[in-house]
């Protein structure tokens, strides 16, 4: 039984993420899923409950199904922002622009009309900026020091959520990677600064950062 | 009779914002415009022919609807981009949230699904695109040389939609504020580093600009 209720929220989410929540059909959910009438309706008693439990999975999968994938090859904290662009680069031509952000579409389509829906979606965000922010914070000795960690994540997503609309609607990647490029100057532009303001810091492997007494100067 | 045409674009336009396209359904855009389905079938004899229409109007009503708003307050360019995208913060607010980019959120809605739909999306997207450009070029001998207008102006439409997802999402105006302040601190170091790079250039009030030769240089 806990199998079937994974296979029909695996089922919903790729349709979601295909076609909008609206546009799909609960017999297309049994189809794809390959569940009947009735364990759909004993675990998910309406679509709305069926929304809610993908938009979950999402939100606890952000590490398995996004971060992991990226952070393995890749250590250093302001590449690793950028190579989780690059994941959604890679999901928009593999899946030839018929996918974008799955949470972003969801955001457009549904965040009027379904206030728990919303709740879930700005978690999963939350989730997605606390992880970009966490780069910056594990770059903040590059940056100026008067970066905001947490704007420049919201920065990166609005950029991420903007580029992933563009790049389906002209359905090919000009777009996206123009914005990213866009993205990654301003990017430089502070790792410049931030190397100017660095440089009457500390020098390498300081036993602890000075940086509270500095960033207060 | 081109009054009742008028009138069940002008409904459909208001509902496809209000609720999506495929929420909206055909007795509510009836109810709107006050039409009788007879009128209705005979202009738009389906749902996407309407859709079509509505993207059409906002094609050709961008001055009238969007720029001379903001162009009749605002002389410098660079200002009137962020004039631009401060009409977007005003619809937030006064409806509540309930509005966002008419266009960006058809083009998740329909890009997909809408071939149509989605050629007229993008045709709304150049219309926006090419007026931003319009005024990089203006601020250009302000920028530094190497700017791309055409990158610029599809950076900020970027961080626009993905300013106005999140602005709904969240239903208040921080991730907006904080968006457009980082990219207003993008614009700013453009424009101080413009200011650097301009200052062989010829002084105020040449008869002709030399950028050509210089860029060339």
């Amino acid at each position: 039984m806990a199998q079937t209720r994974e296979r029909l929220v695996e089922a919903a989410r790729d349709l979601f993420l295909l076609k909008g929540y609206h546009a799909t059909g609960i017999a297309q959910i049994l189809k794809t899923s390959g569940a009947n009438s009735g364990s759909l309706y004993h675990f998910f008693p309406t679509k709305e409950d069926l929304l809610l439990a993908v938009l979950t999975w999402y939100r606890d999968n952000i590490d398995e199904g996004l971060l992991q994938f990226v952070y393995a090859r890749i250590d250093d904290p302001i590449e690793r922002v950028f190579g989780v662009l690059d994941g959604y680069r890679q999901l928009l031509l593999i899946l030839e622009f018929e996918y974008g952000c799955p949470i972003g579409n969801l955001a457009l389509e549904l965040s009027n009309s379904h206030p728990a829906a919303r709740t879930l979606i700005r978690e999963n965000f939350e989730n997605w900026l606390a992880a970009i922010e966490a780069n910056v914070v594990a770059a903040q000795d590059r940056l100026p020091l008067d970066t905001d960690p947490r704007a420049l994540a919201l920065f990166t997503l609005t950029v991420m959520e903007g580029a992933v609309m563009l790049a389906k609607t002209y359905r090919n990647l000009d777009p996206f990677d123009s914005a990213v490029a866009q993205l990654r100057s301003h990017y430089d532009r502070l790792l410049a600064e931030g190397t100017e303001w660095s440089s009457p810091r500390p020098l390498p492997e300081p036993t602890e950062h000075q940086d509270e007494s500095i960033q207060h100067s």
